[in-house]
């Protein structure tokens, strides 16, 4: 018994050490954008559970957008409906904009909130047309051409976002929204998450990635860059060590830091409550990044 | 241009016809089932917005519920989802209930926001998993048999409803549910009306039906009855003169009423405007059903 | 019956047809300068009452200002009061000042407010005395003289306006106020009017009067000028366009929109309704001035 | 110097033997009925004023309700409309309830707002009829005769009393209301002030009369009734040592304290200040009625 | 690098199995008795400090009421003053009260508060006295003696200690009170603490002692009784299992129970962190006393 | 009976008199710096207590800020610690700031709590350290020697201060602090009081002091200057007319008018009431000092 004792004493300590940093973000906004591996192994997806749950109990708001590709493309087979694609990219028409908010509003996120309610968590899954939350245009791609209902946000309006936060809710977000005609469009969930955490000013926007953070040489880990400034970020995607698909991430980070977020986070979430080790270690892990160089 | 004038002039007066209601029914919450023809026809389903659109303009609190039986079953039939029937009833397995929730919540629910959203209203698309909002068991059919996830309320939570009512938000639900352990539960949407009804002691529910009201001989519209008290409802159905399919659908009236609605009506949804004509003319359309007879 | 419905539906449509306009309206304050033959024609009179309660039922916030030369002319009569004139303008002595205000405050405004109690109006009768709502100081008339207790508004205390109005109450206000010694002045109503629907930003400030509106040609109805801006209104002035009696009723117009009033309307009270036509008809009627020429 | 500081010393000290009065008293409401000789001498006026600011800068909240008998009888006069009496009660015909409003609530009550202002309190006229605060019915006589527009009040509707009251503003209420169908009544203003105060749970109702308070010998002024319960009251007409007018006003204390007031006090409005007096010395001054007997 | 990383997700994991405890206690008022030990032992003192640190800024409201016999002690020692004993106990003349209220009220409560702030807690050292939170009279002992100055609690005035907990403040209270006339009294910190926590029904009250729990035999740690019903605490009493001074501490406990408390726990203070492991482990440590029996 | 009617009467008329300085001063916040006589003198401080009571009662806001040099030496001398003096400045080393301590907050405050409580108000001791309200350094000496923990407020975080204003306490500061380490500091009585005033934005800022005010020639009571702007203030301190003792006094004064407060007010506490003589009379009493000079 002596042992056990001695064991939850140990354990109370680390609680303990979590204090400071409890401290520190308090009532913050914290917005995770979820997707990658986190979303499909079903160990990862209940440590991501559970790291938003604690955000809650601990006094911060977190917010939830999440993304949802392998199940739109899992569907679309299903459906026996063709992809057409265009230089990689997906030609959206009306039809696949409809089964993706399908997907995405009617599958993945109830399936969250479900999550989150069964650990005591009052959650809200809505899309961006609830309370006309995400405002859209036609997004064109790099080359100007037009990918059909493939969204950009124009406009974010926070008030259903701030009634449920301001009610102790988790909104847990699609990434689908509406034109002023009403039509329905698919939105890059980065970007939203991106739009989102900038019109709540933000604390923290996560982005739950498949990758260690923002590597210098993309095969070595140990090359991970800890701390980014918008301003050294810039340099980097200038000469050429972010690249292929990390240009477009770091976009994202840079749009939200623009925006109002304080800080955006990189993580790798095929680690284990990798949101909770990023808001209580010291140096965190992944990569941040912040508007000002942080000495 | 004088003509001009005296026809504006009457539709003043038409507006000035419609004080006396408005008085009536300020604050009060109308629960809509909506469902049936009126959801199916583009035109009717304008006139139902509007509808809305209108009685939350005018100071009421509109809750939707919506059906879409139609839906799933173009779904199930386009994914190959052969169905196993008992009786006539659908044997919902596990992944039909996954597609119903994916039709109901992501589709058919985000439509009637988007639709509110057009004309100004601010609508939220919720499904009872939203906040524990309904908490089912498995419902047994009237033989005893488990016909998989089909649910029954067993507990309605109205923090978020009444968050989304007081924060001057359309309600839009979905009869979906979860139970204790988190399974997902298709709901049968005139029994989820009238528990939605109940809990937040509505003061109208309204079923929007193919069905020009309760009929005393059901080939003849003139046979309708105008307003039915709790007491003769259950004796039309001891001798016959209710039956059918019409007996579920006046049990949730009875239910609804036996919860604190203060009168329950059952309207031709084939009729354009039919909510509208309901509230703002003396005797309404269709058949009111209240706990008290109606002198 | 079949009739009947179908005319119940056309009914419906008329307030459908009033949508867009209770959506831009909502929660706009509406000042109404009341008086003319819209307050002595008993049809008129119960036209106007109806108006003002339609305004609030829907969401807006009316207030009521109102006039009364013809009633306190009539008690003067009845007391054997000879009244002074300098150049058509009545001298108003300390005793004239006091039987203006006993029939302004005592009578016309109580009568109001009884009337819209009687259509489910809160309504309350203030004077601008009550909570020191309009300060006045002494008027000379355009020749410099000393026309006695004729007030002009030098100060609005809006807090007891604001709190009727966010408590629900419709205030009528009688054209009476105080210096700073608390001697009591008559106001002009329309001046009165334009103090009160400045100091709370109105929306609209409404005059119902006995014209169609300003006519380019006083004889020809329809030279009436439908939009005008503060600029074309000042020009109309010097070219003697506008003149005669209407031009203090420009003024208060002008004056009105210089203290943030974001419309005023010249409508024509002799018809029915008319305020209602005025909001809920697309060129609305009568003559409206607005700081920007209007396009 | 000196002396005038010792005198300063000494007036602190008066303020300082406030303090008790003012702690039991915090938040109270007082209703006084003002009427009289108070109403009518200068001086005595001026000191009414004084006092019921005085109550208000403390942390009281008072209510008035004032009369107005002379003023009506003089305007009467002045438009030469014969009264009809009978048994010496006049008979209100629907031209004298207009005149009476018009005085009561266009002049009087219009004149003691503006005093109160003066003296930097936010007071309000109201009568019975705004806000449907005092709802009438006919009041025959104690023969059952029909004097005309001669009310009762029916029912109190405090909403509008509470906003003025919490918002900071003094009510000035004029004992006019109105029946269902609108009518016109005048009320008894002591019948009023009791209906007003029952309604608001009042701690105090205050009637300045022209007496020094109960008499047991209404020739002697030394057999005062200081202190007197509800049964004591009722014994005390039982014999007839109340009697004649007094007989009304000792109702009226008996309805208000049935209806809730904590105590009813009959002051002497002809001394200076009767109302500080009765709320800052021990004994209080006139006679104090409860419900029950005071040890 | 990897070690480091698997040694944080440990934590991790350590604060993830918080969250059940943290969701059943969230809101919840916990009434600490800080004494023995662990107000002496630095080491400990800061596990205590910490501990109620965590307690707030996980969701808890935790309020402290704190001992100082031994300080009291050494401060009449170092003043010179001879104590008198009655049987062992302390006779308090009013100098000794004085003291001892300087003690608890200048030195000790501060101590406390400044160690909260230091961790990032407001905190607030408020006696009975302030708010008039502890009205007390005097207590005689057992025999009926009069001690002096020891205070039982007669009435708790909860608005200050309200005040201070809905503004997020932690309440340090020191057992210091005063009678109806202003004369200070000491209380014993047990039974003040019993008395706050019965007042603000608070969830939990803690005792912090120096033995393990209430043990069966006493010299054998293993006897502990982990938990106990107030009908089974009565019987112990009786029977002689629970005595000497562990009466008057049980005694505490079923006031507290009687007075709303949910439940009460004697723990081990020279346990570090005993306070959490309390509210954290599936058991609890030490003894905890509630009104039914634990199944 | 007439006599003792006609003294009420007067002293009625002394409350009416005080009624514009009561409408002045309605929820301001009046900073009282107690010390000197008035702290010592039974009789004097009862009538600070009284004063600061009728202040509250009468709508202002006060706030105690004491000082405490006497009893702190007392104590010092019992407890046999000698003092070291640095050009007769104490030197304060850890122990004698912790004896300071305890008899400022465990001693004064809490005596002058327990005293407005028995008038009626409710009253909370408080020192700078609880709520981190006055955050101290250490404080050198004019020839920058270091006296020990001799502290200067820093910062005032006024929370603590505004919750307990709002809720309707007084707060009662005691002059003492922390440094961000949480080492403990005494402040000087008047710099404390100027901190708090200044950080509230105070009405005025009043210092109780054992002069007359600010004499032009100390010896002639005659002599006082009765108001003062800052620039007089300070080429008095240069020509020598302010000086000595009066200097740091008139640096206070000269501080809090700096930080924001209204007035800052020299009274003599040797005149009982003198608070209320300076709120309640025209020319006030003592030396008040301004921004700008006072016409």
């Amino acid at each position: 018994m002596k042992h056990r004792m001695e064991n939850e004493i140990l354990k109370a300590e680390v609680l303990i050490e979590a204090i400071p940093y409890i401290r520190t973000f308090a009532g913050s906004i914290v917005v995770v954008k979820y997707g990658g591996s986190a979303m499909v192994d079903e160990q990862l997806k209940k440590s991501v559970i559970q790291d938003i749950a604690m955000l809650k109990y601990i006094g911060l708001k977190p917010v939830v957008v999440h993304g949802g590709g392998k199940e739109i493309t899992n569907m679309l087979d299903r459906l026996g409906k063709k992809s057409q694609f265009l230089d990689g990219l997906r030609v959206t028409d009306a039809e696949t904009a409809q089964v993706a908010e399908m997907v995405l509003s009617g599958s993945i996120s109830k399936s969250l909130v479900s999550e989150l309610e069964q650990v005591g968590i009052s959650a809200v899954g809505i899309s961006g047309k609830d309370g006309s939350t995400l405002l859209c245009s036609k997004k064109l791609d790099e080359k100007g051409r037009d990918l059909g209902y493939v969204g950009t946000v124009e406009k974010v309006d926070t008030s259903l976002l701030e009634t449920l936060l301001s009610n102790n809710f988790v909104p847990v977000v699609s990434p689908v929204g509406s034109d002023e005609e009403g039509s329905t469009y698919n939105i890059n969930a980065d970007y939203a998450a991106s739009a989102v955490a900038g019109s709540l000013s933000a604390q923290k926007l996560v982005f739950l990635t498949d990758v260690e953070g923002i590597l210098k040489d993309k095969d070595d880990p140990s090359s991970i860059i800890r701390t980014l400034s918008t301003k050294q970020a810039e340099a980097y995607i200038q000469d050429g060590t972010i690249n292929g698909g990390m240009i477009p991430k770091v976009q994202c980070c840079l749009d939200g830091l623009a925006k109002g977020v304080k800080s955006v986070h990189i993580l790798d979430g095929r680690v284990p409550h990798a949101i909770l080790l990023e808001i209580f270690t010291t140096r965190g892990i992944g990569t941040m990044v912040t508007k000002e160089e942080r000495s």
